[in-house]
């Protein structure tokens, strides 16, 4: 994910060696494979692809027809790869008498590059945008890129030759990087054609994902951010089950915890690791849920003992934010961010969050040997308020913030964190569907993973399959190799930088069906 | 220099695998220094200056200051220097969170810096415009870039960065590189302070052109040219006197003849040696000039005999181009150069070129032991046919082309190959003076350079003084810290290229003031 900018210049942080080191020590060797492609395509209109804009195949072109100033082509390498690009580059014609000038542009969807990246007013920064301008001294050449891309597409454009002599290219290759190798995994065949569609789609994206830590987005972000890890861990279990990430992003986040002990919502590992003055009152309690998600997939007491204590300081630090009612009091320094989408108000779900998590402190807490009894009576006091102040008896719905808004968000999160007894959430989840559904105004597949896990685990399969293939379905629809950062069916130009240009279209906290797959439909299914 | 397109894809040239073996074995290891700069300047109007552009200095800026979107600095290096730049760059604030979008701009004089790129729209590739836009992904880093530049200016703007954090730089330097060190020659000290600055330029000119060959000039071109060879040649005998890159790039241009046995009029050297295919009469012809200069500065037999069938190659094939009447006759296949200029008739300075080069081959048959009487019987014939069709008795100058036009350029090349008695030609420099002064329409140092020379030869040493002075002196006083490419003092805006954004503000052809000087006022004043 990536949020408003937060800047705590001031805030001061703790490193941790030892921490640190065990993370440095479970950092992987990616995987290389090289993938060549002589596959040329040009734009076209399609309305039923995102931006309505699709490809087809270039079949006056070949790669290594001379182009002159102006010229351009775009390779297409048949699927979504991150990694390195290279391409040997020659001249024809009379001797190379001025440099080249070419510009190469990287895209994971072809609408990237329909787009003029000098056109972006975005509030991201620019330097996003997988684009570069090169001058050439000397053809022939082995282009070798240095920086790591994220795309499909790769658009070739001869800004500037000379009169005397054209371009011609060849051995156009990237080299695609991941810390797994999916041959090692067997996915499971479905026997739905859509769903299995929607599996693949979601290994692909978590694959690309996986880099020397679980990245956010290999486009954009390229970086550890809390919340999405617990997705990408839950999705990683059930595939290709690299725990060694796993504990790998969990130390470095122990490790980089602020002098108060909050850790931040995100930490970068190049040039050393270093933590992100960012703070987000729900990452840092996933902090707990990656941890208990991970002991309960393969027991390990070494990252128990090592880990308890940071755990147990977010807890701690989160109660703090609880009043004498019960209810979870947070101030803008310090936000739960929930969705993208700000169209719906975040209290209740907030609620759910510190419920859900506590629940799940106090199982670790057992499992280490800690005494639990304090917090589990401000479980129920959390959980007392909820049912009280934050339940709509005669509409039988959670509502959330001052206009008492009965939302999709609180209702799925009060499920996750089974405020309700199991008998009732059901029911909650059917008058969700009833009275709330279609969804409306959620802007992100982490946020759509909750809305479709708590219709699984209220029994509402149907709804759930469905609500899956409406939206990671209608992404494939869309044209996705892989799963997006953003996406809101009803606005599929959506983008919370003011620009689709720097939208994200692998970004790892979508590749969830391959984890509600195997959990809801092939394990219990 | 360099010249409107030749395309001429169906010649095959040799390549002599012996000459050019010598000449790889002659090639230089250059010489670096290392020269850092923390001296920041900003652009300022002032119409005495080239472009109406100067600088002054930035005195309210740091090199090392934090840098925001859209913030840029100029860095002065104090002089002309042709090299490798490098930067150390870090980020200020919070921790980077998106790639850092650079630019970085080169410029041998202030008014590049006052140009857009984007604006630029002549007719030579935008290829050469010396601007780079750099994404860098992780900071701190040494940027070292890898192609070599030709500047004195460098213009650093921060295109993008995240409003989370600034950028700071420090140790900005170049490695500059020549095949010569300047601290080998100690300069002549002149009474004459006009001349000693106008020397000290040229100087500067000849070492930052003097690479792996002669370059014509090292922003743009970077390529050995053999007119342009012939006058570095005679200005490095009166200074550096390094023979051995002289020999290399006449063994460069004899090892590759076109298969009619005709020199290109340049040749490149990376990534192999290769001939243009670009043909020009007097450049071919020049390769007997520098031969010959070479043999008179410095006599080696050994490369009189690798050379001489290559320089009578030249001659021979000239003179195919000779009528029953002894008048030279051009076809646009092989154009006789001059000058940038194309305001001036070239059939009689073409005439001229033709005797002067064969009284230098006939001189290095008669050293080589050659038959050379009908060489001798030729030049008899060529310059009688100059003496009686070209020259307008009544006006006592010569003419040239169908109109009969007396220009300058003919006076001069014809004074300078002696075509008139010794006696007569002081009287055809003086009405040259009287009638076509000052001069007009001529556009290169080049053909300047051959004016201050006939004026010399002559002896009419104070026109030939007041000249250079108003010439190279007038391109100081505009701001040059080497000499230019292209200058005509009543249009200080003349770019033979459309725009000049492409000039060459460093340019060989222009430091023969070295030479003259050394040769006219202190060798013979």
């Amino acid at each position: 994910m990536a949020f408003t900018f937060q800047i705590n210049n001031d805030v001061h942080f703790n490193h941790d060696k030892q921490l640190l080191a065990t993370a440095t020590a479970a950092a992987p060797i990616l995987k290389m494979k090289t993938i060549t492609s002589k596959r040329l395509v040009s734009l076209t209109k399609d309305s039923s692809k995102l931006g309505g804009i699709w490809t087809k195949p270039a079949v006056d072109q070949n790669l290594d027809r001379p182009l002159k100033k102006g010229d351009s082509l775009i390779i297409d390498f048949g699927n979504h790869y991150v990694g390195h690009f290279s391409l040997h580059i020659d001249s024809v014609g009379s001797p190379m008498d001025a440099p080249l000038t070419l510009r190469v542009k990287f895209a994971e969807m072809p609408v990237e590059l329909s787009q003029n990246s000098a056109d972006y007013k975005g509030w991201l920064s620019s330097s996003w945008i997988q684009e570069e301008l090169l001058h050439l001294d000397v053809l022939p050449t082995e282009l070798k890129l240095p920086r790591r891309y994220s795309f499909r597409y790769v658009e070739l454009t001869v800004v500037d030759t000379s009169p005397k002599w054209q371009v011609s290219f060849s051995d156009a290759q990237v080299t695609a990087k991941s810390s797994v190798d999916p041959a090692n995994f067997e996915a499971p065949k479905l026997k739905d054609p859509e769903l299995q569609k929607i599996y693949t789609v979601g290994l692909k994206t978590l694959e690309d994902c996986m880099q020397t830590v679980f990245e956010d987005g290999p486009k954009r972000d390229r970086r550890l951010w809390l919340g999405d890890l617990r997705l990408q861990a839950l999705a990683d279990y059930a595939t290709f089950d690299d725990t060694q990430l796993v504990k790998r992003c969990l130390y470095l986040f122990a490790g980089m915890t602020a002098e108060d002990g909050r850790i931040p919502a995100n930490v970068f590992t190049s040039p050393a690791d270093t933590p992100d003055d960012t703070f987000l009152f729900d990452y840092s309690l996933f902090f707990v849920s990656v941890l208990s998600d991970l002991m309960r997939h393969q027991f390990d007491s070494a990252v128990l003992t090592d880990l308890f204590p940071i755990a147990k300081k977010q807890m701690d630090l989160a109660l703090t934010k609880v009043d004498d009612q019960g209810q979870l009091v947070l101030d803008d320094n310090y936000p739960v961010f929930v969705d993208w989408s700000n169209d719906f108000d975040k209290g209740a779900a907030g609620q759910a969050i510190l419920i859900y998590t506590l629940k799940q402190f106090i199982a670790l807490a057992q499992l280490h040997g800690d005494d639990s009894s304090s917090y589990i009576a401000t479980l129920k006091q959390l959980t007392d308020f909820a049912r009280t102040s934050l339940y709509d008896q005669k509409a039988g719905l959670f509502v959330s913030g001052p206009n008492r808004e009965p939302n999709i968000a609180s209702q799925v999160w009060m499920t996750l964190a089974a405020v309700l007894p199991q008998a009732e959430t059901k029911a909650l989840m059917q008058r969700t569907v009833e009275k709330l559904f279609p969804v409306k105004n959620i802007a992100t597949p982490y946020m759509y993973h909750h809305v479709v896990e708590a219709l699984f685990i209220s029994g509402l399969n149907d709804q759930a399959v469905a609500l899956m293939k409406q939206y990671w379905g209608r992404m494939i629809e869309l044209g996705a190799d892989t799963f997006w950062e953003a996406f809101d069916p009803d606005r599929p130009d959506y983008s919370p930088y003011g620009s689709t240009l720097l939208n994200s279209y692998c970004h790892a906290w979508s590749c969830t069906p391959v984890y509600l797959i195997d959990q809801y439909l092939l394990k219990e299914g």
